[in-house]
């Protein structure tokens, strides 16, 4: 069993966590917070160990009748990889802490490039992470592109990708955000972070990337024209992602006309917190052109880097090959659940 | 002088009705209207003469104290020119009556493309709607990307585009569309309808579009990449395109961030309803890598094809070639005020 520990139990560190405890080769030796909040109140109702940073950390969980296993830098000791979902920056503030306790980890895509020796997306370049004393998850945006990529480069060759990526504002509970009611160039320049990011794990890939903010909170949305060295049928481009179980092929048909209608489906599916954990790709959008393919997908930002985090923490702590972790963490999660098109 | 009908008086016909009345070549005979509510009797206040369709109609004003002058016929029959700014498809609807009293008409760009035997925008093709009996202005999204592509071709010749657009919802008083917190492929089938509607002014350009519907009704924005002949300078597209009155480059540097300080800034300019005739590219968007140029451009949709639909009417019934008019059109409207960074 890989004994993990979750280092900031927020908006993904609280999906890791329920994540690798349906894992068959895992256990979560406990969970760290900063602050005895109803999320902390909930994890110590499911079970989970906690950990406060200090002392007068451990003091205000106490006064909310919280109990406190012990501190973060014990959680970090007897882990055997940690998983840092602490808010950006932070992450590469402790690195120093893992590295003094010896403990791998994983940290997360808000973290600059350089604060781990590779950068992770399972299906793109897992071998990378092996042999790492950390790696950093790519954020949901590239994780959503890179998954997509990669079986396409496998099958028909990437020669160059555009994408616009139409970003969500804010998280559901994150009401000091915006835009209300506009539409904002983010980043204003041209390419976006995104086109660098997406090069940490695919580093061949010729691509742009233009980044538009709006007034929503579900998911993003990508727009995407790729073009390939071959020409293929829109029915093999289907058949390549339809074989991908991070890949979920969607349908207007269907009902799934939006974004909305995609997280409506994934609570249905009665799945927590109504995560949607795979790329979904509409399948009346992709169209090819010759060697041109364009289409739109979905992301859930919450969520698709949550099968992403357990494989890399395999990466980084167990014998199993990517193909075998990948297959592993989608079984006990239940990813790639049957869509009406399957 | 021109005398010009309005038939419609909502988002376009109002607009059009006061961009005409600044014209020194034009003047307004009367405006005709369904409905006697607050945007009639601002009509009226301003003093255009009101017509209605029918005995009915003139009733119905009358009961509001809103005088009528006849008949939406006698209109048509008075004026050399009518503005058809009727909803969608009424347009062809009213077809018949315009040729049946030999008045040549001006249609908008949600009726199809079959209404009338040419397409509009002065920018591009100006040329082939003189002589013609009727004209259709092209919709705000496809007048945007001609007016843009126009000027590109002419210096560096365009190969292809590859354009999202990301979709206001609905008019700021349109109530009863959405959407609410969402993302919506809109259509979800690729290539969206925008890219035939280009052809039908720019019949060469090899265009692929993309449309995204989201919660904001103030404007429209378009990511593109175009793919030139020539590979330019960032500075010779800046050049090219600042050379256009109605193409404005703004700068999130002067705090022009986002659509919603586009709209601010044409409402510190005291334009009527806070209009923005031009195009706005963001400046620092303007990437090029060879022959490859990528920026983001904002389109407000009830204001730029205004413009569009002053040219129009000279097209049909003046004498004045293409360059002229919409110098005319500018100079009388104020078009292409300096920004900041001019």
């Amino acid at each position: 069993m890989i004994r993990v520990g979750i280092n900031g139990y927020g908006t993904i560190g609280k999906r890791v966590a329920a994540a690798v405890d349906t894992q068959p080769d895992m256990c979560i030796v406990g969970v760290s917070k900063r602050t005895p909040d109803h999320e902390a109140a909930a994890a110590v109702d499911r079970g989970f160990e906690m950990y406060a940073p200090d002392a007068e950390g451990d003091a205000a969980f106490s006064a909310h009748d919280l109990p406190v296993a012990g501190t973060t830098e014990t959680l970090i000791a007897e882990s055997d990889v940690i998983v840092d979902a602490t808010p950006a920056g932070v992450g590469a503030a402790n690195a120093p802490k893992y590295a003094s306790a010896d403990t791998p980890v994983v940290f997360q895509g808000g973290e600059d490039a350089t604060v781990a020796p590779a950068s992770f997306c399972a299906r793109s370049n897992y071998d990378e992470t092996v042999g790492r004393a950390s790696t950093r998850v790519v954020s949901c945006n590239t994780t959503g592109l890179a998954r997509l990529l990669s079986p396409l480069d496998e099958q028909f060759g990437v020669k160059s990708v555009d994408c616009t990526l139409i970003r969500r504002g804010g998280d559901p509970t994150q009401s000091d955000r915006g835009p209300i009611n506009d539409i904002v160039p983010d980043p204003v320049t041209v390419p976006s972070h995104h086109a660098s990011d997406l090069r940490t794990v695919l580093p061949a890939v010729d691509v742009m990337t233009k980044g538009v903010t709006v007034p929503a909170t579900l998911m993003h949305l990508h727009s995407l024209t790729v073009r390939l060295e071959n020409a293929p049928s829109r029915e093999a481009i289907r058949a390549c992602l339809h074989s991908e179980r991070r890949v979920e092929l969607v349908a207007s048909a269907c009902g799934q006309d939006s974004c909305a209608d995609l997280r409506e489906s994934a609570h249905d599916r009665c799945r927590q917190r109504g995560d949607v954990w795979e790329n979904c790709v509409w399948s009346e959008s992709i169209s090819v052109d010759g060697r041109s393919l364009s289409l739109l997908q979905a992301v859930h930002q919450q969520a698709d880097v949550v099968p992403e985090n357990v494989d890399a923490i395999r990466a980084l702590a167990a014998d199993a090959d990517a193909e075998t972790s990948r297959q592993m963490t989608n079984d006990a999660l239940g990813v790639g659940l049957d869509s009406p098109l399957a």
